[in-house]
């Protein structure tokens, strides 16, 4: 185990009608005036949205809304917000949706007090100090965004999509999960959102760092959760105990229990970015047509951790280790399409994709070398790129 | 999953020379003039205390010392570190020790601010609001303390050892881990610390709420992580791997991500409670003869979690649950004795236990029934005492 800090400081409120606790919520962090940040609409018809501003109301805490954030979120809506909080002396967030409403909810936090561009922090020029709190109400478990530091933005400009990570500025203050408002949620966005979290443990998990036995088991017990939980999740929506394993599993995939002690490796993310932010897929989709193309090139080099994977979590018994990576590889794929995800780039509505643009970005973005666990130069990318054709 | 708040601020701050950044991180948190809680003097002969108070000094906070807290800590070392802390105008404590001295560190931290007598905490008849913070260098991986909201206190008067649980109040707001500084922990510590994090994890997995997989599996894990470790860290006391998994199985066993979304039982732990206030045993050790004979008196009639619990980490391939149930239970024996663990009454080191007191106790502080997973009256506590006979 390398040496690190873990600090997660969000208070977590789960179970049914957690989102009517946001009055109360709010008013013990002392918020008086709130920005309710959301998508599209569909907050407001599940009614979910009114709930959430009736207790604001109740407890005395006047709001402003912004809606209409979209997947895959840029910076226009940012701004917005940015303007709207200043004119109105706004105290706080609170984002009402999944991941791009919270990530967009915590990229208004952080510009909002700050003199400059708020992407200036996407782009390292500046640090997050002090942000605006930010509040959670979930109603898409996927990003993991309610319980972690990050915040996944495009600038328009170049449709550049970058991840800030930041320690603990960014961490919600409180998240509300109701697994109840997931009932709802199309099949192929739970799945996706399946994909998403899945993602998050084994960026974590294909790491450099040896010795990390406890990570290691906690990760391997989050994805037998999931892969435990998902069928029932698809069979039938509204089963409680199936929704509530998965939304709390999408939190502990990301909060960063399943990365103590080692260093992460994150390729796989970054490649998915160029593909959502080129063709405005859905980022847990693209993720089920990514690691499988990249476990693959992994697999040629280094195939002893996909092994310890399929052994411990898809009960793989084979014991030479390229051969049980490989069985490893086909499980993965099968679990994915099982929940009907996409595993090629055509299946993800994309047929023509323009590989060298991506790879062009992608390490202007993230440099020569991507990834910690078997560093990948722009012919290691290409290959996984072509890997998912 | 039934419905939970979780809420773990702590920040820890793990590796090498941990304990070197307490003059850092205690400024960070604002604190001038605090009050150094320890043991019987080997934090001082190790070197540790030193560093510890060198970095306070260097960071310009000022200091004063209580020492020899006892193992199984007791009121009147409380009641003098709350004179000490209003004497002296404290503003935060440090303990530097295992779980007894920061269970004294926490007891103090609440009593200090409060108007009554501090007991009236544990005795129930108020509840903790503010207390003083608590930071922690943590030197035994056992109690998990360094992460939990709770302490462990015995009143001389009577011997009534009672733990207060609190959600946040009494949280430490940093724990310091440094795995290095357990290299000179004696074998049977090392033996009953794993011991006590085993037993943190049982107490929740024995929960009467069912449809908790991802809780299930993250507690398997760490049982997992624990069980692969501990003969490492037993052969070879300065692993730094080993005794590094080690310690953060020993703070995740408690920090309560191991309990969220279920009722926890916590009966072994009230049950041994009486054997160490009345015996002055190890609290872990003590552990180690309750847990197999809790276990065997819940197998008679419900085997089937045990069974679960030694398919999953035991490696038990029996299908018949109560068959596999006593198989899981030699197992866990077996890996208590490996450990130089005590399994019986009599290798505790109590060689005629007063069981009639001891349930009278246990009764009078627990009520008439004990536990959630299968509640125990006193006919039940009384026939798990025989069975460590």
């Amino acid at each position: 185990m390398i040496p690190f800090t873990y600090h997660t400081p969000t208070r977590y409120v789960f179970g049914p009608q957690a989102e009517c606790r946001a009055g109360a919520e709010l008013s013990a962090l002392g918020l008086k005036n709130v920005l309710v940040v959301s998508g599209h609409g569909s907050a407001r018809r599940s009614g979910v949205l009114g709930r959430v501003t009736d207790s604001l109301t109740e407890a005395g805490i006047t709001w402003t809304e912004l809606s209409g954030i979209d997947p895959n979120p840029t910076d226009p809506k940012v701004r917005e917000g940015i303007r709207i909080c200043r004119e109105k002396n706004i105290d706080g967030l609170l984002a009402v949706g999944g991941g791009s409403v919270i990530d967009t909810a915590k990229a208004i936090a952080a510009g909002v007090p700050y003199q400059g561009d708020f992407w200036d922090f996407w782009a390292g020029k500046a640090v997050v100090g002090e942000a605006l709190p930010v509040a959670v109400v979930l109603t898409i478990p996927a990003a993991g965004s309610e319980g972690s530091g990050n915040s996944v933005i495009t600038l328009t400009d170049g449709m550049r999509k970058i991840s800030l990570r930041t320690d603990v500025a960014l961490r919600p203050k409180v998240a509300m999960l109701n697994p109840e408002l997931t009932y709802t949620l199309p099949p192929e966005q739970t799945a996706a959102g399946i994909a998403d979290m899945m993602a998050h443990i084994l960026e974590r998990y294909f790491s450099p760092t040896d010795d990390v036995e406890v990570t290691d088991r906690v990760s391997e017990g989050v994805l037998q959760a999931i892969i435990a939980e998902a069928p029932e999740v698809m069979a039938d929506p509204c089963s409680y105990q199936a929704r509530a394993n998965i939304m709390w599993c999408g939190t502990l995939a990301h909060n960063g229990v399943c990365g103590t002690g080692r260093l992460e490796d994150w390729s796989s993310h970054a490649i998915e970015h160029e593909i959502s932010a080129l063709y405005n897929v859905a980022h847990g989709a693209g993720l089920a047509v990514v690691f499988p193309a990249y476990l693959t090139y992994v697999s040629r080099t280094k195939p002893a951790k996909i092994a310890q994977l399929g052994r411990r979590v898809f009960g793989v018994e084979e014991a030479d280790d390229a051969k049980a990576a490989a069985i490893t590889i086909e499980r993965l794929k099968a679990f994915f399409a099982s929940l009907g995800l996409p595993l090629t780039m055509a299946q993800l509505g994309v047929e023509n994709p323009d590989i060298p643009l991506m790879v062009k970005h992608l390490h202007e973005n993230k440099g020569t070398l991507l990834g910690n666990y078997l560093p990948l130069d722009s012919e290691a990318t290409t290959e996984i790129y072509r890997l998912m054709l």
